[in-house]
């Protein structure tokens, strides 16, 4: 076997992430590699931090990106905070939910479930129910945005839920970041993780993790040793640290460099405009869609702006529409997950894909495919409806 | 706070790694960013896979690269193979080795440790009697290519002595891959981890990782979980496997073009051609080094070409010499750890570094410094020393 260099195709990403990547980022990619431990690098690692803070509206001096994928930020939560035979309440209303419980499991905890339907919100009802039953628990886990459904849940009550229960929170963040509001420090969140690949529209690869000193401090009076070694927060806090550096593993240069770029971007944009663009391009993509005589999953109070999961009208083989997509239009959107897999796809607005071309493109692309198809669609309307909605700067 | 772009400053790269990386490596990272469930993304997932198995000289169908630093390689490797109460021969005669002993031990396994000196090789004696006493021993652990000193132990006999004993090994590669002989199927390695931003040349995040079926049915049959979820190579498989994907995680997408990439130019190199540069260029490098005066931790026998541990003469700071060649010269050599902080320092000629142009800068630069440092070194002579040996295309 020979291989020669690989030159991707040229996508529109609009699935649940990864999402286009700004020409900027690719660029940072590309510099020179340096060392891990090299003064330029760490100057560049406190700077990650402060937009970091920036980013998730956080004091928090711990705040950093793990060096892996995003569900290494959720295990580093779960394996530094949770003992074994713990009890740990968890949210489920979708996919990243139940690999929380799983995380749990693995950690030596006890999971209690609190569970509500894909597709809808995290009941505070319930969660406040279970914490009367359950008043030995001093964690509990939910997801804030769920990526497998577009569904928002209300992390500041739920937050206050587990405060006054005298829990700490674990929240994932992985497809809220930088897409619409998250506020850490206002909303009381305690540890809190995220993806770099989604709204921040960096490579796949990071997970930007910040604690409170309540989470901190849990982590200091552990009783076992964390059951990782690479993701110890004592030893990872050790290298990210603002005193001297010890070495721990070598962080992904290059990818960090991807991650400072993009964060750069979204100060520069400032974090409320980026909320507002997400909402926006939501609309116009919303007003196409509804045109066209298509619903969505999450009634609309709860819908993330960033992720639309929409319903696959009656006899269309949501596979075969993907995959049409994909060959014909270089476009790729997302497939349900799990309960919900051939019943839903998943449009993604995130980051730099969060723009008007790419809404166009899609409900073009959409429309084309779904009539050739010959689903129960209005075509003709979806591109008029979405301009009507006004886009901003 | 306001952040701008980061311009990162063009370093020359001769420490532990990461290494210089390839303009070609750079430039493939920089690519349009696709879908990690894109079918153009599965089919250079599978290109790396045939790439690696090259490069670790195996057939093992569990050959790919684990979506984080060497680090979580080691962890995978002992959170999937080894379960709680388990006996591991663990070989220590480095850092590297030391840190396997921790994720043992927070695998829940028991370590039985047989030790040798930094900068000495693992004792195939010591490790004969280390499994004649602990017959219930089932898996032994070794470096191959210790980081922390330069030292290269016999991986082939360790591996022949643990069979022997119905062990199954588990190698840590880091160094090694790529730069010096590593002949997975050839020796009888059974769990093999390394690390993309050495001997590659590719930036730091990932852990190739081969297995073979001893090992991976040793994994099939445990009695309980592997206690990562972001590790547990029943989960990985699923991913990387060659039948229909299982979603597990995101991959680092352009971090694994750039393997893509290092790996095609290993092959177009040819391994036997990349092992004889870097060889060649050591002997350059200890010409020089032997002409100033200075000399090596490891015996002659036991030396890895990539990886140089020079002893710091008698009266120089080594803080001080690798700050000034860094902000002077943009050079980067690398420290001693543990046991070995302030007494040697270490140069790497990995990858795509491993070229005379590398070799004769850091002979003049070392030098230059030392001589300035009034180091008892012979000047003027390095450089001619390194240019007799002859060195290949």
């Amino acid at each position: 076997m020979s291989y020669t260099s690989f030159n991707p195709p040229v996508r529109t990403l609009m699935g649940p992430g990864p999402s286009d990547v700004h020409p900027r980022v690719l660029t940072a990619m590309a510099r020179p590699t340096i060392g891990h431990l090299d003064p330029a690098f760490i100057a560049m690692m406190e700077e990650i931090k402060g937009l970091l803070q920036y980013a998730f509206q956080t004091g928090n001096a711990l705040t950093i990106p793990i060096s892996a994928p995003a569900s290494a930020g959720m295990e580093a939560c779960f394996v530094n905070l949770v003992e074994p035979g713990e009890k740990v309440v968890v949210c489920i209303n979708g996919v990243f939910g139940a690999r929380m419980k799983e995380n749990i499991e693995r950690a030596g905890g006890v999971p209690i479930v609190v569970e509500d339907a894909m597709g809808t919100p995290v009941s505070p009802d319930k969660l406040e129910d279970a914490l009367k039953t359950h008043r030995d628990a001093r964690i509990v886990a939910f997801v804030h945005a769920e990526t497998s459904t577009g569904v928002q849940s209300d992390a500041k009550t739920l937050a206050g839920i587990a405060r006054h229960h005298d829990c700490l929170t674990i929240v994932d963040t992985v497809t809220s970041l930088g897409g619409s509001p998250l506020k850490v420090d206002e909303w009381g969140l305690d540890a809190v993780y995220s993806g770099s690949q989604k709204c921040l529209s960096c490579t796949p690869g990071l997970a930007p993790l910040t604690m409170n000193d309540r989470a901190v401090d849990k982590i200091k009076q552990r009783k076992t040793r964390v059951q990782s070694w690479f993701l110890d927060l004592n030893l990872v806090m050790g290298y990210w640290g603002s005193g001297k550096r010890a070495y721990h593993h070598t962080a992904p240069i290059n990818t960090l460099y991807g991650l400072h770029e993009a964060l750069a971007m979204l100060q520069e944009e400032g974090l409320e405009h980026s909320w507002a663009r997400h909402r926006h391009q939501h609309l116009a993509l919303r007003s196409g869609i509804e045109a066209m005589g298509l619903s969505f999953l999450v009634r609309e109070s709860a819908r993330l702006p960033q992720l639309n999961a929409i319903v696959v009208p009656e006899g269309v083989d949501e596979a075969v529409l993907r995959n049409r997509l994909l060959n014909d239009y270089n476009l790729e959107i997302g497939a349900g997950l799990g309960a919900l897999a051939g019943r839903i796809i998943r449009i993604g607005l995130m980051g730099y894909g969060a723009n008007m071309k790419n809404v166009m493109y899609c409900l073009e692309a959409l429309e084309a495919v779904l009539a050739d198809m010959r689903a129960p669609i209005r075509t003709g309307v979806a591109m008029n409806a979405a301009q009507n909605v006004a886009v901003p700067n």
